[in-house]
């Protein structure tokens, strides 16, 4: 008769996993922002407690947020047991079923096994208790793909008892439990560890040792280690791999050695240690296999009690607007996994953008920027939305034409929000105030200024997208002095105009002098140096509104140009934004360009002269939908430019709104200031010279 | 003393206009569709009646949407009396301000004057009897600005009478009354103007002559005209005119004239012509000045009693639904105005769009095409909207991510009538059956493909816009069948391919040996020719799904670029449908073509190979964002395809769904039927050639 036949098979509870749904946001926003593509294993941890005794809660193995750091702050705030665990997280559901199970489980079990060889385990018990933790994160859908698994080695294969494993508190007195206490908390506070030894000395009563001291000991009566198990029967999972350091190190000594199943809860204000368990060995049986590599086993079983993975879908109890949040970003952040690892998101989210017109242009450049991860968006317009406009003006339906038409940018700024909670929007009811058109209430049109300007001061980057020349000068002007950048984007039947203004620093007296310059540049024109809107005017804005016929009156455009030029003004933001030199990013140009405009001829195919990871930044872009062609032409600056040449932001900055209320009643002024209007004299007066044809300029 | 002392001057009761809204939305549509720019004064015709004496209704002259037409039809059906009208339609409200009234008016009177010397309107009275109408349209607020004019010369200056008109049923018996009337009768029979002369014979009572008969009818009594007027004491402002003529013609027989102002009414069922008034004209004055030139008055006022135009708000009054409707129209034909009246709207209106795929691209394309004008728009999709989609998907907003987002296609639908609610729109939820996608449910599966052949024979056009390549290659292969034309677009991180399929004839069985050709075609390829996605494919399509990272899954792009794919895919179509050879078009190309493609090198500058209005009808556009390059490759149908070859189609013809279930269930078959196979072993057995670099193709 055997040992086995004549005992009791010692039976371990094995640890059931418990994941705070804070591991999955964690996950999910290391993968995003850290991991990225990688599906290599990566150290976390877990904890057990040993403090729930009497609860009969199953043996918890538990991970959150904590499980990433270094420093797992929900061990020490619980007083609980560390293990050490290895995530892998794959990048897709394929990936997460392919993987080797009993290979993945082997190779952590070799760990463990050579950590016992080598005496690590003797030294650090917690190399004992490690997990495996396999997921695969679908955060388009926040449902979560997940197996644990608790590798122990089974060596040695069975454990017997002669008889049941005892309560603490039917074995020792009350003063003995007592003392035992005060021994385990002085080990404790000096070593720390999960496994010890309980020395039982007649005449000092119990001392606890680090379990390396187990051949030095030989008066030791038990083993013992923090047992998560709260059944008055089995200890937990632990000390299965504890079993099998003694095993290795210490064979002769297993069969009739005691264990203690430490227990250590506070109930109803008192300790209690008298629940922790004490098991006496029989006998043990070891593998028939060679022992100097264990077999391992430990993949936890699901909530169907079959060896598989679980899911937890975490969208149903996720805050909608919370989601909606994350499944932006991570649409963003995908970007910087594979392509463009370089992408500062940050920054284009945290600009604000003020859009200058409600249109087909304002509404699609909104669009594309909330695609992009822009939250802050104000929408300057002081139309009313109108019948025509719902087919091409993508913040709009049918119910805002009725009754005379919602007021466009306060419906603009609401249709944002609906489209995505997160967003900062608002719509401001203005007309611009604009050259030529004559001023009959100055206070009304002076409070529009400075709404105008506080609008422009409390932005990053301004979009002119209204549908005249004319209401673009003030803004243009403003932002100049305020040194804001300015995509602009102007339509035509079947063309487009994208471009950037030349960003200036904000507005200084001192600037005028250095900054005179006429003649070509040689190399390429670093942002500040570029032209504006109105820099290739050689006559001030005026009223162009007047006298116009219906098809002037709106922009008649192929539908589709609005499309293509929204997409590039956007484009052309973000790549002003990732460039290191921002608004003063040098100006590429292609090489089929116009050559109607001042042109710097450069190639760049053969010369790299782009410092955003998006490419080239252009000055501006013109298409030409008939044929399919674009061109990126780029503009110096002009001394005399109405708009944002030195001569007139410093009138502005010096008189404010008593020059500018003389340029709303008469536009001449403007060629006064700008000193246009001496450039026309001078150009009359060589009027019959000869000179060659290259030198005109064609006026935009 | 004077006899204008002695008597009464006689007051003309003016015309008050009555414009039908029928006649302004008349106006809208003949502006925008046949005067378009020109505001030439046009021909109109409008009508007074002499039929509501008792009713004391002002005078009216009446315009309705009959007024364009020759033949009046108001005029016929109420048995009015049809006045010649001049309409200017000015293009802006300036130019409406601008006219010159009194040169106008004085235009018209010459007229007048001039067919009252030349005796044209004593052969044809209704000449006399002439308006003036002057309106702005603005079209897009549906106000119309207008202002009528009566014109009448001032000749005679003053009509005196002795005593006030009389009551005809004061002045005749009942028999008398009935004789008159019958008399009338049979004139207005026969002859039918609006001015008459009636003869008092004592032996056979009443009769009636025209009034070109004046000087032969010694016993005339009366010269009659229908009377607008229902005042007891004062005759309709057609008289004026009247008394011109006959103060020109018989200047002798005026004083002492009497005048039959004819009114003739039914009322309660029964005739009355008893309200008519009769004249006596004592005597008259002549103005001062010339004769051969009166002077012509006969302005409106308006509602406040000045003389100034009026203006009508017809938005409010119509139909909310019918604005929109016309709105959008309207948006579309200004395109016609000036910049292409050859434009073709029709035929963009008519076509019915089948969109695969309703999510980023499927968004923005259905809302180009709406801006086009297009009516008719499926959706086929199978997903459902999820909280990352509405920043980029411009048709959802945050409501539909809710509770597990809704069908995708359904809510897209139902979104393109939000905006307009003219849309004819559908969504479909269906997932497109796609090669190496394993069917386990051939029977649904079946359907579905029923489902997709039956909406593609149900439209004109097939937009292929889903995420995945294999999911074009039933659509690409039923649409090749089926003859449709295809429009594809797909998106890179920042490049986009938009391209148009080798539109072929339907599916028959002939054509296989025809159309088989594997050399370069020398010149343009016409749109049969051309290639379609799967052309320059060498294997054939398998599920690419399986094992996607999550940054593959969807489609990671720089957010600008589905706008851009989206506006030119559109703009393509509808550039297409406006070639008179429709999807035969020949396809132009870039001269910066890509190098990696077979191409047909032409310089569309030079060569002017395009017939649509719309300029290039490219077969592909490929963009770079990255570099801002876009270049317009266009590539020959290969006869091994896997999707459009007819030695697939031809399988397809004959063993429907057997085949494509063996397509699903293994890709590799359709290597086996397209060729491809051999065309790999032929590969295989010449690998080991020194072969020229340029005959290498790269697989897209």
């Amino acid at each position: 008769m055997t040992s086995e036949e004549s005992g009791k098979i010692l039976q371990f509870l094995p640890f059931s996993s418990v994941i705070s749904s804070s591991f999955w946001h964690k996950l999910t926003q290391m993968k995003i922002d850290v991991y990225a593509l990688s599906d290599e294993p990566v150290d976390i941890t877990g904890y057990y407690t040993n403090q729930s005794a009497s609860s009969r809660l199953p043996a918890c193995l538990n991970v959150d947020y904590s499980s990433f750091e270094n420093h797992h702050a929900s061990v020490v705030g619980r007083n609980g047991i560390l293990c050490q665990g290895l995530l892998q997280n794959t990048n897709t559901f394929e990936a997460f079923k392919d993987i080797n199970k009993q290979a993945a489980i082997n190779k952590c079990g070799e760990q463990i096994w050579n950590d016992i060889l080598s005496g690590a385990a003797l030294l650090n018990p917690s190399l004992l208790t490690r997990f495996l933790l396999l997921t695969f994160a679908d955060l388009k859908k926040y449902q979560f793909y997940y197996w644990f698994a608790f590798p122990t080695l089974v060596f040695p294969s069975k454990i017997i008892l002669d008889e049941e494993p005892k309560e603490l508190d039917k074995v020792l007195t009350k003063d003995e439990l007592h003392q035992l206490q005060q021994a385990y908390d002085q080990y404790k506070a000096t070593c720390g560890q999960s496994a010890f030894l309980v020395e039982k000395n007649p005449d000092l009563g119990f001392k606890c040792h680090p379990l390396k001291e187990l051949a030095n000991l030989k008066n030791t009566t038990w083993v013992g280690f923090c047992d998560p198990s709260s059944l008055p029967t089995n200890p937990g999972w632990p000390l299965r791999n504890l079993l099998a350091l003694i095993a290795y190190h210490h064979k002769e000594r297993l069969a009739g050695l005691s264990v203690l199943c430490w227990r250590d809860e506070v109930r109803d204000g008192q300790r209690r240690i008298g629940s922790s368990l004490l098991i006496e060995i029989k006998d043990v049986v070891y593998p028939t296999e060679n022992e100097t590599n264990p077999k391992c086993l430990g993949w936890e079983k699901n909530e169907r009690g079959k060896l598989g993975a679980r899911m937890v879908n975490l969208s149903n109890s996720m805050d909608p607007e919370r989601l909606a949040n994350s499944a932006v970003d991570l649409n963003l952040k995908l970007m910087k996994w594979r392509l463009l690892p370089e992408l500062n998101l940050d920054i284009v989210q945290n600009t604000k953008c003020l859009l200058l017109g409600a249109g087909t242009l304002g509404c699609y450049v909104a669009r594309t920027l909330m695609a992009w991860g822009v939250r802050h968006i104000t929408f300057i317009d002081n139309g009313r939305v109108s019948y025509s406009n719902p087919v091409r003006q993508s913040l709009y339906t049918f119910k805002d034409c009725i009754n005379g038409g919602q007021p466009k940018a306060e419906s603009a700024a609401n249709c944002l929000r609906e489209i995505f909670p997160g967003m900062i929007s608002l719509g401001i009811d203005l007309r611009i105030p604009m050259p030529g058109h004559y001023v009959t209430d100055a206070e009304e049109i002076e409070k529009d200024v400075q709404l105008l300007a506080d609008a422009i001061n409390e932005h990053d980057v301004v979009f002119l997208l209204t549908d005249t020349r004319e209401s673009r000068w003030l803004p243009s002007m403003l932002s100049a002095y305020l040194g804001k950048l300015v995509i602009n984007a102007a339509l035509g039947f079947d063309t487009y105009l994208v471009m950037r203004h030349g960003q200036r620093e904000p507005w200084n007296p001192g600037q005028v002098q250095s900054e005179k310059s006429k003649g070509v540049m040689r190399g390429a024109l670093v942002g500040r140096q570029l032209g504006c809107y109105f820099c290739n005017d050689v006559v001030a804005p005026g009223d162009s509104t007047k006298d116009r016929t219906l098809d002037q009156q709106c922009t008649v455009t192929r539908p589709g140009i609005s499309l293509i030029a929204s997409g590039l003004a956007v484009e052309l933001m973000v790549s002003v934004l990732q460039h290191p030199e921002g608004g003063n990013a040098s100006a590429e140009i292609s090489t089929a360009a116009m050559t109607t405009v001042q042109q710097h001829q450069q190639e760049p195919d053969n010369k790299e002269i782009s410092g955003s990871p998006l490419g080239v930044v252009p000055h501006s872009i013109r298409g030409f939908l008939h044929r399919h062609q674009q061109v990126l032409p780029a503009t110096e600056a002009f001394y005399n430019c109405t708009a944002c040449s030195p001569l007139v932001i410093k009138r502005y900055a010096e008189e404010g709104y008593a020059f500018l209320s003389e340029v709303f009643n008469n536009p001449d002024c403007l060629e006064q200031v700008s000193g246009l209007a001496d450039l026309h004299k001078d150009i009359a007066s060589i009027e019959d010279w000869d000179y060659p044809e290259e030198s005109e300029e064609s006026n935009d």
